[in-house]
């Protein structure tokens, strides 16, 4: 048990991992070599992105969903999200055969409202941010009796974001720091607890977005700090505060948390794009802000760790005008 | 040795496994569950997207460039490529500190050009189609005594494709089926040469465009046809014909090719991104066309596998985007 009350046992984050194997993928560690020579060359790459629903947050929402009795997993399940926990929600809903409602704030991109309706979830849109949209949430699931399922804050979901942890020490038996963006701070507090319960040495860094940085307020003032306004193109990782869970937990296992901002997070997106053809999101992308331009030193780590934690970019652009170039061809046929 | 002639002896693919491994990534094969249900969920996806210059044609080039004389060496490489081969010759001569010269038939996209000249080689467009820029380059060659890298027309380019196979077989000893991207016809002749010298019984299928389907004619005609005219998207894939050598060894071990159009192929770029968040040039959606909307029916393999052979397309439409929605918000910070 930890000094400020928060805890999630590593036995928990171990059952969560058999619990949720057959619905999760054991995603890839990037090969060797890496092509740029402008970052530390042991550098590793967990692309999470691959993980269904593009991003870690399947973990959780089967680790959560896959707990709940009959009952309640025939009514369905309610959330609120940025558009990545929203999606795995609907996706693994749709999996287990559940209803699911998935509330989103107002300003959500049209993409990621398609990708959620496409696996057959209920959309609603709900106020500015995703503390109001969540509010509400909160406020259907009391009313019909429904299981809310939350974006981080609850310990099976948290215990569920562990796995990834759990996953990278059997990828990478030697690593020695891992670098994790924070949002909501589910993900670090799940990794983090898991990797530092079984290899205490581990380093932790987490990459948070100077626009929406709850948690490099609260982990510098010793408590709990939320935002009144946040604003980044980050949808992701854009909570007004973490949760004292998150906080909690993270606050033992965490190092240090590094700002970065939004233009260093598309220049990440493209460096990933030359370095290994992954297309990911601005909160996929912010570990390796972090590195670029010398901002963040890992040189004396012998085997550190990025977590590509999603995928889910605003791509439509691209299929549009391939799309365009076939009808083209094919109306002069 | 063949009937026709052409043989791709397995010990060469062998050696070019071992010349090329410390250049060159051993790419994942997407781990299980399959998002999707509407194709057999045995399906397994090799993601030669995430090779070290976005496909396998580094194999080929590495293989090649790694078998120079020093001399050779310190002179350069000259090539030419719809876009692919380019880019990993330009890539590979960066990597071993050789010049390169890449031409490229006129209409190749700037996004190409721009990833080509990004590794220092010089690019030159020339001619309609990759014929006319190919044989600008040989003429290049030859005034100048420079070392020729063929996009598909050599032993070596093949036998290092190969090495593709053999990671096959490792990655999944019971792999029955493969599906095979054809272009010039390098890649099936040296993934089909290496599976079948170690496992007669795997079932070898190439997919092509309809509208560049050099290969589909030639097997048909039981001799090497060309094209007076290629139509197609997937500018990869578009040479007017294969070769002696590429049709001699793929005939010998492909059991049969089958045809795709344009549309398929984006239909199949937008499945790849929902399954697994992979946003690749339609050459490396092709295989996943044919499976789609009943094509090609696999159901009696059971360990069938997709070559997902190359990821670079055309995606600045995104990244510009995301970076005006980042100027956007930190200008009003």
């Amino acid at each position: 048990m930890s000094s400020n009350g928060f805890h999630i046992p590593l036995e928990k984050i171990e059952e969560a991992r058999e619990r949720i194997a057959p619905y999760t993928r054991r995603t890839p560690m990037l090969p060797p070599p890496l092509v740029h020579r402008d970052i530390p060359q042991r550098l590793h790459l967990k692309l999470e992105n691959l993980q269904v629903s593009g991003s870690f947050k399947a973990r959780g929402v089967f680790n959560t969903l896959l707990q709940l009795d009959p009952e309640q997993r025939s009514r369905g399940a309610v959330t609120a999200s940025g558009g990545n926990h929203g999606l795995a929600l609907a996706y693994a809903a749709s999996r287990l055969g559940m209803p699911a409602t998935v509330y989103l704030p107002a300003r959500a991109s049209e993409d990621r409202v398609a990708r959620i309706a496409r696996y057959g979830a209920r959309v609603i849109k709900h106020g500015d941010a995703w503390d109001d949209a969540n509010a509400k949430a909160l406020e259907h699931a009391a009313n019909e009796n429904l299981a809310y399922v939350p974006a981080f804050d609850g310990a099976s979901v948290v215990e569920g974001q562990g796995t990834l942890g759990l996953e990278m020490i059997d990828d990478l038996p030697e690593i020695d720091c891992v670098l994790i963006a924070v949002g909501g701070g589910g993900l670090i507090a799940g990794v983090s607890a898991a990797i530092r319960q079984k290899k205490p040495d581990v380093t932790i860094i987490g990459v948070e977005p100077v626009g929406a940085s709850s948690m490099h307020k609260s982990i510098t003032a010793g408590h709990r700090v939320g935002m009144q306004q946040v604003r980044t193109i980050a949808d992701t990782l854009s909570p007004k505060s973490v949760s004292d869970l998150t906080y909690g937990v993270t606050s033992q296992y965490c190092d240090r948390v590094h700002l970065i901002d939004d233009r260093q997070m598309v220049q990440a997106m493209r460096w990933l794009w030359a370095e290994c053809n992954q297309l990911v999101e601005p909160a996929g992308a912010a570990v390796i802000a972090a590195l670029l331009d010398g901002g963040l030193d890992i040189g004396k780590y012998t085997a550190p760790t990025a977590i590509i934690c999603g995928g889910n970019a605003a791509a439509e652009s691209v299929f549009t005008a391939y799309q365009q170039a076939a009808d083209m061809l094919s109306g002069i046929n």
